[in-house]
């Protein structure tokens, strides 16, 4: 194969698209910097568009789970008690994160590759009433699935005074996100997943509710005390030197998502999702989560008994396609495709199209061009102007 | 003044050579992907050469404060106590990251533009024989004071049993670093100073001494929890998604300062600070800090009762040139000129002209040419072939 050439479809990392490689091209700034201060003042509005949020949005340096213990580390303290949902791999992360902040943790485990359902939140509530805040996975990054936020957060408002903190690190930017009217107190991301950066920062938004929580909360911490990004961005600037050349690829990204038009973004990644399903589904593959709780941001596939997701992704990755693989107690069981960010619907058809190949290649019998007729199928029922999606 | 010309001469962020800024502009890559875990290995190693160590060297993503925080939640719990050695705002910081873990706190407080001598820390450490570490800073960014690291942890190893932290931020890589020789127990640095590139990352080394505490220490950590990159680093890997991006200009970073030649960097830098201080002095200036104890990367110079440090730093941006200003109760009273990373002896000469000109435009009387001719005369005498530093 030509050096060089791949296509990166893991679920983040993703492609940098070349009008943000240019934005990051430039000489560097300082932090104090008044052409800096706009910026920060800038994105952290413009970033509450994203969120769905009127609040500024905190601009960290780090990677995502930096904001996510950040969310944990400055609403609870030892000793405080809190319910995790645990869909999979990230709310595995979340609970971890508690454990090692001494909250004491109840854990509501889905079996991996579902969703969590209001009812199941529900139930699990009323037995934990001191629990104060709840840990919510908006994509579950390591299956694919998307929960859904805007009902469970309604059943802890209904049932109790807990906070609502949502990971929203692998999806936010490429799914609706109404923060606000959710009733969301904490909404975390990243920037190298839909944000369409490289890996180096992290943004929280941050509920008045919350805020006083964590003005109250006597919890050790220093680097990731949201306070103090809050009281620097009202001086237009961040406590701590931010990432100034991902803080120029952020603004490239919000004028590129803007002017595509937020409709529209979204929609493209449930037109991708859905010729990925339908694609994977022709070539007889098997596909972890079920239609009503897939993400449109990452689709996580199965391998079998006669043929090793692993050996798939090597063959892929002789193509030039790169995709993950499976975490924790998946590793060698499914693979993922993650199409979000600077992807498009060719992009999944390219994709597609090495997946039969690859399939062929690991000996896996397969009707050359099925994927890409099923998918090809989507795209123009789904691109027709009569389409509504259900 | 043409639009996007400028000369960024803060003590960090610095400017990024072109031959990294090429590096950082590649394709995004898969941060479990082999080539990115080969850059894990490879740089862990080769930054071991940077600070002075056999120990592999963490790569962390987020600012320099990040890693102070770590060096002090990861060896130190509530209650514990240590002292810091505050030489201005850096070891202030310290003081409040240690402040915020609720640790015991003894403060040498320095004056400011002063190094701490190891006579004064010898008997301050003895009326304090159970710290359980001691904070020191190496470069005191802002003063520009370089503290004397070697002897002060000599003193403390013969007093006391108490870990060595450092924090070397704004000077690892442009100065000697011999961190296993000089017993220092924990080095931290940051991308965005000597080493060139933006900001982002954050490195540490540990002792075989430190580990043992950071083994043993309960206090609650998670993203700055140092077992996790050590463990990770194993695995040839990171916990949490690196910034990859930073991790291949690093590459280059540590390609161009070996082809350099380390003895040549380092002495590339003192010929800087002589020239700047000559040439400061030359036009009249007070310089903050006395030569002794003058750190090669940064020089901060007092403003006068006659013409504000601000104002002079106003008519420097109107020619392209950006410095920094005071920090805390030295805001409006100093300037302080970085000069190191991608900063060679001309731009040192374009900072000193552009001095001139500034001072002038401000209404302070200078006789031009006074600066270089000076910073030259350093220059002729350091560069010959007989010269030997002291």
């Amino acid at each position: 194969m030509i050096q060089d050439k791949f296509r990166l479809h893991t679920p983040g990392p993703t492609p940098i698209p070349p009008r943000v490689q240019q934005a990051m091209n430039q000489p560097m700034i300082g932090h104090r910097d008044p052409d800096c201060s706009r910026l920060v003042r800038d994105l952290s509005l413009r970033m509450g568009l994203v969120f769905g949020t009127q609040e500024p949005v905190l601009l960290m340096t780090g990677s995502g789970t930096s904001a996510l213990e950040a969310a944990a580390a400055n609403t609870l303290s030892a000793g405080d008690e809190a319910v995790v949902v645990v869909t999979g791999a990230f709310g595995d992360r979340f609970a971890k994160i508690l454990q090692a902040h001494q909250i004491t943790l109840h854990r509501l485990d889905i079996p991996w590759g579902e969703a969590c359902q209001p009812e199941q939140l529900r139930s699990f509530l009323q037995e934990r009433p001191k629990a104060k805040a709840v840990f919510l996975t908006y994509c579950e990054t390591s299956t694919g699935v998307l929960n859904p936020i805007p009902e469970l957060s309604q059943v802890i408002h209904s049932h109790s005074d807990a906070l609502v903190i949502v990971d929203g690190v692998s999806c936010i930017g490429a799914v609706p996100s109404r923060m606000d009217v959710w009733g969301v107190d904490i909404l975390v991301t990243g920037s190298q997943k839909a944000l369409m950066l490289p890996p180096g920062m992290a943004f929280t938004a941050v509920s008045p509710r919350a805020w006083e929580a964590i003005d109250k909360n006597p919890h050790p911490r220093f680097y990731l005390d949201l306070r103090n990004y809050k009281n620097s961005l009202e001086k237009d600037t961040t406590p701590y030197t931010p990432a100034v050349t991902l803080l120029r690829g952020l603004e490239a990204v919000l004028d590129m998502l803007e002017e595509e038009g937020w409709e529209k973004v979204i929609h493209r990644h449930k037109l991708m999702k859905e010729m990925t399903r339908a694609g994977t589904r022709a070539l007889g593959l098997d596909l972890m989560t079920s239609d009503d709780v897939a993400s449109p941001t990452v689709t996580s596939i199965w391998g079998s008994d006669k043929w090793s997701s692993e050996d798939l992704r090597k063959a892929l990755r002789q193509l030039s396609v790169r995709v993950a693989g499976g975490q924790q107690h998946l590793k060698g069981k499914i693979f993922r495709i993650g199409h979000m960010g600077y992807c498009d619907p060719l992009d999944v058809l390219t994709v597609l199209s090495a997946l039969e190949l690859a399939l062929k290649n690991i000996g896996v019998p397969v009707e050359a061009g099925a994927g890409i007729q099923a998918a090809e199928e989507v795209f123009h029922r789904v691109s027709h102007p009569d389409y509504r999606p259900a």
